[in-house]
């Protein structure tokens, strides 16, 4: 079993400590500086802190939904300053994955997008020529005609290579039909992520682990997921940063991502906040997927730095 | 390793003897009498056989979508005689799981539905109070205050003891977002049947399973599932036709749900035709769910019975 996480809350010393180890702070976002709309006292200090001592921060989020821009729009309505290059949201590493290295040859590199235009948005950066998405020709029920076209292949784009599911409030029968009929003809199937559950308003809604499951279930295939705690994501965070992982703390409140994120990318450590999903009882657990190194009751309390 | 199913087509002697073990047929409908909307050559006569030689019919599906006079109304759209007290769907074995086995106590006892009209009928018929199904007022994009109304409880009915999940055309984020909260303040989770896909035109579309496995991933919890290989589904009908399981056979296409259904029910055999999903090689394989006791090319074989 591995040692149980040093509590920093309250321990000016401890927290002074854990600050001289790392360069680089790695810092999920919902859970850990707001939920929802709220934004958590003293956060904005917080980072400030952060700043002050030269620690470099990068927003690392699985939320698929928005572009690196539209997630910089939503930090600076939080009243939280950054820039777009300090910000890296799983549309994006998807977006990077699929240009970068997948690189599949034109023509049959067409993406087939169940999500929102986050994702469109980073691959139109990339270039990846996409299909599906926020198309309205593709937000209404299915008919019969598709069933027959969606069977015989006349409704589907040969060039399609590649299913990209993430989240999509628009989901619905028809989209979950066409993402089925590519990767039964052979598309590669990518996920921004696997989050179960997305938390909004003190509550959870369908995450998108939970948009691309049915596909999972249909197809018999595990998809190759590029959001946390896919070490794929970790590989492109540190190939755009150049971190040195020995100095480098993830930040997060949930085991299953965040904090597996930082511990299987061998990060120099994790810290978990207690103000989002993963409870003190879940890494005491005996099967706990993961244990941070250190952790606080909320990342304000680093405020209590003396030095 | 159970021995290898015996192979009826084309051999008389082995049909007569197969047909003698029997008084009861439960007969998978699609992949067995038809595909989509072809009716496979020689059923019609294959059914006045039986008949003829006394046997007792039961149509057995995990359609979800149709009550069993809608269910009727397709036999005999397909021109297959039968009447309504021959069929058994997972709607009609939800609504009866529901009405006689749970029992809930009024008021909390109302079901909140994610699938078609076939559920609503029955549920209808048993007298089951029900929301959702096939609600317009529900098939419409997930808005921020169906955000905040879900987190607060008060788009809730309080009143909604269970949660039914089946095939749902229709489904979408706000469906998903309603039964997920359902469940997570108590509701008893049910589902029609757990097929992942569902045949139509020679392909797969996404199957009552796929549209209920947000809700498992979401909520960490299987639902009760009414369909095959569901053994509440055989209590169900053997407690309605009142047969002898050592009299009855099962004949499907789907080793893990028709077969596998006959083979835990402990009936008397099961036959296989070769006309649907499964194949030779699925139940010759090491790790296959079920083997069955016999099995045809296609059920029409049996009309080279001799008696």
């Amino acid at each position: 079993m591995p040692q149980l996480p040093k509590y920093l809350t309250g321990n000016s010393a401890a927290i002074d400590e854990f600050l001289d180890k790392f360069d680089v702070f790695l810092l999920d976002c919902d859970g850990v500086l707001w939920s929802g709309d709220h934004l958590f006292e003293g956060i904005v200090e917080t980072l400030e802190l952060l700043r002050s001592k030269g620690k470099r921060i990068v927003f690392v989020t699985n939320n698929s939904t928005k572009s690196r821009p539209d997630y910089q729009k939503k930090l600076t309505a939080m009243g939280i300053p950054s820039n777009v290059e300090e910000i890296f949201a799983s549309a994006y590493s998807s977006a990077i994955y699929i240009s970068r290295i997948l690189k599949l040859p034109a023509p049959k590199n067409k993406v087939f997008v169940i999500g929102e235009s986050g994702i469109e948005s980073e691959l139109r950066t990339e270039g990846v020529p996409f299909i599906g998405g926020t198309d309205p020709a593709l937000r209404r029920d299915i008919t019969p005609e598709d069933f027959a076209g969606l069977a015989d292949g006349s409704l589907l784009d040969l060039d399609v290579g590649v299913v990209l599911a993430g989240l999509d409030f628009h989901i619905n029968y028809l989209k979950l039909s066409m993402g089925f009929q590519y990767i039964r003809r052979g598309a590669k199937f990518l996920a921004t992520n696997l989050d179960s559950t997305l938390p909004v308003n003190h509550t959870f809604f369908p995450g998108a682990g939970s948009i691309t499951i049915p596909l999972i279930n249909m197809s018999g295939q595990n998809p190759v997921a590029l959001g946390k705690p896919s070490q794929a994501m970790m590989d492109a965070i540190e190939g755009k940063f150049q971190l040195d992982r020995a100095r480098t703390c993830m930040v997060g409140d949930r085991l299953n991502t965040d904090i597996q994120f930082g511990v299987e990318g061998k990060l120099g450590g994790t810290l978990a906040v207690l103000t989002g999903v993963s409870k003190k009882e879940h890494w005491e657990a005996e099967d706990a997927v993961a244990v941070p190194a250190f952790y606080v009751d909320k990342l304000s309390d680093l405020r209590d730095a003396t030095k």
